[in-house]
């Protein structure tokens, strides 16, 4: 049904309440964001008791929330595709650096500093190296560039999720030597569903939408001067790279790890006693704008 | 800026994540809810920094909700005036019958029976009387119609938000006789702010908005086959008529208190021995559609 002259009338009333906001940043989010609620709710014909069940599913998504690596409203922003949107409005004309995704909601600050080739696996996998460089957009090696790294361990769950994981295992941060080369021993990523025992696992069950993430490890990458790239690097060959839960995927960040035997001599030089997988990734950084 | 090809595609595939869900109207209600918060996230082109704002916000918002009497979201949607348009869009084209208003998030299940015109109020004010008859649209009266009343006390709090206060105080559910007719013995209402120690006020204060409400009695009336009456009764000359915090004003829900002295003859059948004001209105309720 069309939108009553009532029902416009609220709609403007609520925007012309915030026309006198000081902040004219904060003025043009509110007032936007009041235009487009009430857009959808319109839209919709949103009934009283739709209207209270999304009240009761926001206000279970806060209190699933807690300090550490749960944070519910991250997760249903993934799942909505917003958190993907903001990168993508954010990351605009960069072609020439690597792609960002999603940081997620599992990040824990203060890991560990790893040796150069360090292994950051305490839990058992497919044993891994991870290398490659950090460079600018010309070429040119970024020394001593940080990248702070993070995976699930092999039962899909990241540390701090699972307690029985040391809180250091699958994380840790990694720094380039003086030619901008890094090096990462660790296990093959493994795919993983999102934590589904809250309000967005119901979102999905309801609408019919799997929660599988495909394989990847996350990277955090900070180099003085340089944007901080936030980024994956995803399992060249998962079956759910054509649909992420969290819609993360693109397509250059997919990586092959490529079978190596224990004779191999990067095995001697990074301590691999066992056969092994090598996956190697170059990064481009791009200059903070001057 | 213009949305970027990218961008539109992030819209499309988080659209389309949802086009297998079971039921149409949940497909419906999240495929549009997907679009709208797609374009208020372009149309502001929101920053990293904000969007992780947000997510605070509404997790603060969350985790200020408690069972009894604190909904925050409940407030969120009344003051960007979203509760006012879910009533006005589920009320439409019901002239003859007396106006609905937003519910709040102050209501208390059952809270005791009253008889006609026993005193509500148990903490101090200016004794009120209001007074007036429950009909169909015809006029017919509607005998034992329940009127489920609640208030604030003079100090701008509700029984449940004010641990001073007996839970019943200001609360109660009266009956209309086999006329039907109502009578409320209170206190006459006066203006309140709505809570300002949540991210709500925090949302308020930074856009420069007062947080008050006019003064009114909530309503919430059934009869069996009639559908139910969620409104307020408001003080005619309160002097935040016109910037109610949640818009749920309406001129139809307007009544005047008017001054008895303690010798009127309803004081004598009431139990006043002071003078008090006397409000009165009639309330017509549509029938529950066939």
């Amino acid at each position: 049904m069309k939108q009553t002259p009532a029902e416009e009338t609220i709609t403007e009333k609520a925007v012309a309440s915030f026309s006198t906001t000081p902040d004219a940043r904060l003025r043009e989010i509110v007032q936007s964001l009041v235009r487009h609620v009430h857009a959808f709710t319109q839209e919709v014909e949103l009934s009283e008791e739709e209207w209270l069940a999304g009240v009761r599913f926001l206000t279970a998504t806060g209190q699933m929330c807690d300090g550490l690596v749960r944070q519910e409203f991250i997760l249903l922003s993934d799942v909505l595709g917003v958190s993907m949107l903001v990168d993508a409005i954010n990351h605009r004309a960069q072609h020439t650096v690597t792609e960002s995704t999603v940081f997620g909601p599992f990040y824990i600050e203060g890991m560990p500093d790893r040796e150069f080739g360090e292994n950051m696996a305490f839990t058992p996998g497919v044993p891994a190296l991870v290398t490659g460089k950090v460079t600018d957009a010309d070429g040119s090696p970024l020394a001593n560039a940080t990248l702070d790294i993070w995976q699930t361990a092999t039962n899909g769950m990241y540390s701090g999720q699972d307690t029985e994981q040391p809180i250091g295992n699958l994380r840790g941060r990694y720094h380039t030597d003086e030619q901008g080369r890094y090096a990462i021993r660790t296990v093959v990523p493994v795919s993983y569903p999102i934590p589904t025992d809250g309000p967005v696992g119901q979102l999905l069950s309801a609408t019919g939408r799997h929660p599988w993430r495909p394989a990847h490890l996350h990277f955090m990458i900070e180099a003085p001067g340089y944007r901080t790239l936030v980024t994956h690097l995803f399992n060249h060959d998962d079956p759910y790279l054509d649909s992420d839960a969290v819609f993360g995927v693109k397509d250059s960040l997919r990586v092959a790890y490529k079978p190596c035997e224990y004779n191999n001599p990067l095995a001697k030089t990074f301590g691999f006693k066992v056969a092994f997988q090598h996956a190697t990734y170059d990064f481009i950084l791009p200059r903070v704008p001057s």
